[in-house]
Formats: structure tokens, C-alpha cells, sequence
């Protein structure tokens, strides 16, 4: 949780008389997303999210990212959608960064995640899958399989730090990740970070999803991958199957699997555990003393990884 | 800036379900306030703070703060009000913490200070004094001169570290306002924290001031000394006397200074320019590595605290 660039009260105003949203009346530096800044802006019209982009986020995917939620609102999916300015532009530039403001998505995200949350998950992540349909720009994975081994290398000096033989263990994963990996699934826009945090929910009704700052155009199993990860599992690392099967069959009433898209899960549900496996081992090992955002425990997807490497096939994951 | 406490969203759904606001529609943790938790809570009635009390403020605090806020306003002074549950009970529990509910204070606090802030403030700082008045409740200032040598005392060995000689000059220092503090001055609620942070404005208008967690009684005259150091200095370390002139003339007009109080200003800034070094300093030395909040700078106020042990008489503020 941070707010890395302070936005001085008349550089705001400025900023904000470039819309046609009204003027502000509040702004608030928020403590969620560990990429970006965000305040809460409130103006006589309403609330909205203002995001300066730091530096991790690369200044040429912003329009992809910005188109993608203008086309995703446009196709009706619940999600945060860009203001634009009066000349027209949603990206702009704030206190030398770039910068946009986008709707208020109302909500929370669940702390404690029960079986209901994964029903409503899959269902809005099919969804999701649909409405990206179309979108004309495509935004290559930065973090998938060709990325890893050079991700890897970085901590591989001092990953047995973190546990013994992980450097080891890592090497042998990624071999085989690299050699089994599907070249041909169904493929279309994902999010590629949808953790609880990026679901809201009003009550027991999904709200939408925000932050999709990793989107990109991969498998859509992927996705679901990536959900198994981090919908499926308790606090106590047990892979929960009722979750999971939730999760899957939800999903599958929107938008049905290919048989080869269910076959890959155990693999892309290894690729994705290791993919956040070794984020979150290089910034345990990189971060500086004093970090603004303590690093995430890198032995969580450690547990994952072999959970998904001991299933015999799909069916662990509680569909038929 | 932190959150200390994460609310889950039963638990928060479930705590604000105890007051008449409508139900919970969004809360995102805020990036502002070092000792407590702060939630931007929204509902379908409008926004609030939700404040979680973390270790730094003791609970037999609260019902001063609470009821001050509640007193003042009743007597038309903009702050946040606390929200009654339907108990009645401003004060509840939350997450094991004592916590509540206020009224969202519109405005946006200044970051680049200039003249007329200082008129507004000043006037607003005399408001305040007057609106006190009555509030039946008392709470001795917990940092003040009889405070001082203890937190000196615990910075002490390890002051020098931060500027050679301090250890020396801060005893010093101590030694002479221990003598010549004054005991006997006009005496009321004071904010005792007024920095930029804590006054918003709304365009030209300030709008109200924050956070009471400092509030005490104490001398108004050192109320205004906090004003002094906190409102009155360029980012040079200079003193800006029109800045200084507009703040005190403006208070003068709502409430008029006492010959002494005036006399003890040079006093009163030096103790205490010398609080807020000493609880720098104190954090300096003492913070963890890796805490989530950046200690500030002593050495602004030790600057500060030369600067008005230089100073002749309040002459030197501006005022005749």
C-alpha cells in the first residue's frame, strides 16, 4: 500500500478542470495497488479513482489498458471505465507522470473468500472473456513462459535462502514448463491478475473487477489458472475442491472449455504459481530496507506450485 | 502513511450495520494519518472516516476526543462529527481496536503554503479557541514542558548522531524553558497539531480542520506558536514574516491577545519547535527498519527552534 507521487491541492484542480466532471471537493491518497498511486477524488458529481503511473508500469500499455476498459464498459462488463477529457483524451499527465481518472467502482473485495465468491467468480471472468471479444489492440504477456527463465536467473544466486534447494527445484520447473507448454489454446484478452483484491462484491452480488494492469492477450485457461491460485486455496495451503469446482462450472455455463483447454489446467495451473513464484521471490530478495510495500512470502506459491504438480489430471479440480 | 488494521468486509458490513448510515457501498484504506487507521467508507447515504485507534493513542483518550468533536460541532465549528450508533455509543469496537465513525470533512489540505492560508488559519484558529469554550471535559497536554526532558531523555545518548553538539544544545535548551515557561496564561482547548495536513480548504475557503487526536488543554498563545512553525517557514528553513503577521492579525480579530501572551510567543515557539524536534528526534533514532512510515527530519525543527531563540520579542512576528 503506497502513494508514491504527493499531488500538490492546485496542480490537482487544474488537472481535474480538464474534464467535465466538476470541481473537487476531496481527494484522498489511497492504500491499495502497489503498482500505481490512486487517490479517491471526490468532486460535486461524484467519486472517481485518479491514478498516477509509476514507474512500473510501462507508459506505451497504457492505451491498451485504457482501451480495454473503455471497450469492456462499452460492451457492458462491470468494471472501472477512463474519463475523458474535454479534448477528448482519457491519458494525461500529472506531476510528471502520466495519469487518468476512471469511474468509482462501488464495492468491497473479500477478506475471506468462501465458495459462493469463486461461484460468482467464474461466471464474471467468463463474462469477461466474452466482452473482450473484439477489442482491436493486443498486448503481448510480459510475465509468461518465455519470460520466466530470465525472471528466474535474477534470484536463482540467492533462492535457497528463501528454501532449501528452491534454486534447484525452480530449474527442473521451468524445463519442463518451457517444454510442455500449450502453443495452441483458445486465446483471446485476460486480466492475468485477478486476485481478491481486483473483485468487489455489494453484498453477495459480484460488483466488477478493477486493476487490469497486467491484462494482456494469452490463453484464457490461463486466467482460470491463475484464479484456481488464488481463489482455491486456504490460509492453511489445502487446495479447496468445492472452490474449484464452483469456480470451473460457473464459468463453463458462460463459455464453454475446449477438451485441450481443460487438459492444460494442471500445467498453466503450475505455470501461473510459478509466474507469481518468481515475482514475488525477486522482490523478497531485491526489496530495499525501508520499503514503502512489504514484499509478499514467496513460500505461499511455492505450495502451490507442488500442489499442481502432484495432480493427476483435470479432474483434481473437481470437474467430471 | 499505513493502514495498520485490514477490516474484513463482513466485519466492517457487520460494524456499520450498528449506526443509521445506510449500507456499506465501498471503504478503501487512506494513506493519510501515521498513528491510526483511516477507511474512506461510503455508503448509500454519503462518505465517512472510519478510524481504527492503534497503540500510539490511549483509549482513555477517546471519549475527550470524541466529545470535543461532538462539542464543537454543536457550536458551528467544521470538523468532523462523530456518528452515534443507534445505541447511542459514539465509540464502539472493531477488529479488537476501539474505533469510530465521523462525518467526511470536504476539502483538500495545502501543500505549498501561502499568505492567505495563513489569514484563514488564523482566524479559524480563533474560532476554534472560542468554540471550545465550555466543553466540559479536561485533558493535560501530554507533551508539554514537563514532558520534554523524559523524551529528550531517551534520545540523548544517540542525539549527536544527527547533529554534533545536539545532545548539549537540546539540554540547554531544556533548561531555560523549564525556568522561564510561563504559568499562567489564557487556557483553553487547543488543537496542539495544527499543520498543514490537519486544516482543509475548498478553493479559497478553508473549510474546516482534522484530527483531535493532539487536542489538550493547554495556552491558546501555544497553540499559535504551533502555527508559527508549522505555517511560517519556507521549505529554505526562512522565516516568512507577512506569513506570520497575517496569521496572528486574523486570530486577533476574532480574539484578542492578552499582553502576556503576546510576550511569551518567542517562548512558547521555541518549547515548541523543541516538542515536535524531540519526537522527531525520538522516531529518528528509534524507528524499525522496514516500517511502513519514513520518520521526518529532526533537523527542520532544530532550525526552527534556533531560529526563535534568536528572536528578540514578538516584534520579530510581525505584529506592532
Amino acid at each position: 500500500m503506497a502513494v508514491y507521487t504527493e499531488v500538490p491541492d492546485e496542480e490537482l484542480c487544474r488537472f481535474v478542470a480538464e474534464y467535465d466532471i466538476g470541481d473537487v471537493v476531496a481527494a484522498k491518497g489511497i492504500a491499495e495497488g502497489v503498482e500505481n498511486s490512486n487517490y479517491l477524488l471526490q468532486t460535486f458529481r461524484g467519486s472517481y479513482i485518479l491514478t498516477l503511473y509509476e514507474k512500473r508500469v510501462a507508459r506505451s500499455d497504457l492505451p491498451f489498458f485504457l482501451g480495454l476498459m473503455d471497450h469492456l464498459a462499452a460492451k457492458g462488463f462491470p468494471c472501472p471505465t477512463p474519463i475523458h477529457g474535454r479534448d477528448g483524451r482519457a491519458l494525461r499527465e500529472l506531476c510528471g507522470r502520466p495519469a487518468a481518472i476512471v469511474t468509482f467502482l462501488q464495492g468491497l473485495w473479500p477478506r475471506r473468500i468462501e465458495s459462493w465468491h469463486c461461484a460468482a467468480l467464474g461466471e464474471a471472468l467468463a463474462r469477461l472473456h466474452h466482452a473482450g471479444e473484439g477489442f482491436a489492440m493486443t498486448r503481448a504477456n510480459a510475465l509468461s513462459v518465455d519470460d520466466w527463465r530470465a525472471l528466474f536467473e535474477k534470484s536463482a544466486a540467492r533462492a535457497d535462502r528463501v528454501a532449501k534447494g528452491l534454486a534447484h527445484e525452480l530449474a527442473a520447473e521451468l524445463d519442463a514448463l518451457e517444454r510442455d507448454w500449450p502453443r495452441a489454446l483458445p486465446t483471446g484478452v485476460i486480466h492475468a491478475d485477478l486476485f481478491p483484491d481486483n473483485v468487489f462484491f455489494l453484498g453477495k452480488k459480484l460488483s466488477g473487477f478493477i486493476d487490469f494492469y497486467f491484462a494482456c492477450n494469452d490463453f484464457y485457461a490461463y486466467d482460470i489458472a491463475i484464479c484456481l491460485n488464488a481463489w482455491c486455496f486456504e490460509q492453511d495451503g489445502s487446495f479447496n475442491v468445492t472452490k474449484a469446482r464452483l469456480l470451473l462450472s460457473s464459468y463453463r455455463k458462460v463459455r464453454d472449455f475446449a477438451p485441450e483447454e481443460l487438459a492444460a489446467l494442471p500445467l498453466l495451473a503450475r505455470g501461473s504459481a510459478l509466474r507469481f513464484l518468481l515475482t514475488r521471490l525477486y522482490d523478497w530478495l531485491h526489496h530495499p530496507a525501508g520499503a514503502l510495500v512489504k514484499p509478499k512470502d514467496p513460500h505461499e506459491y511455492l505450495q502451490k506450485l507442488r500442489f499442481h504438480r502432484g495432480v493427476a489430471g483435470p479432474g483434481a479440480y473437481g470437474l467430471d
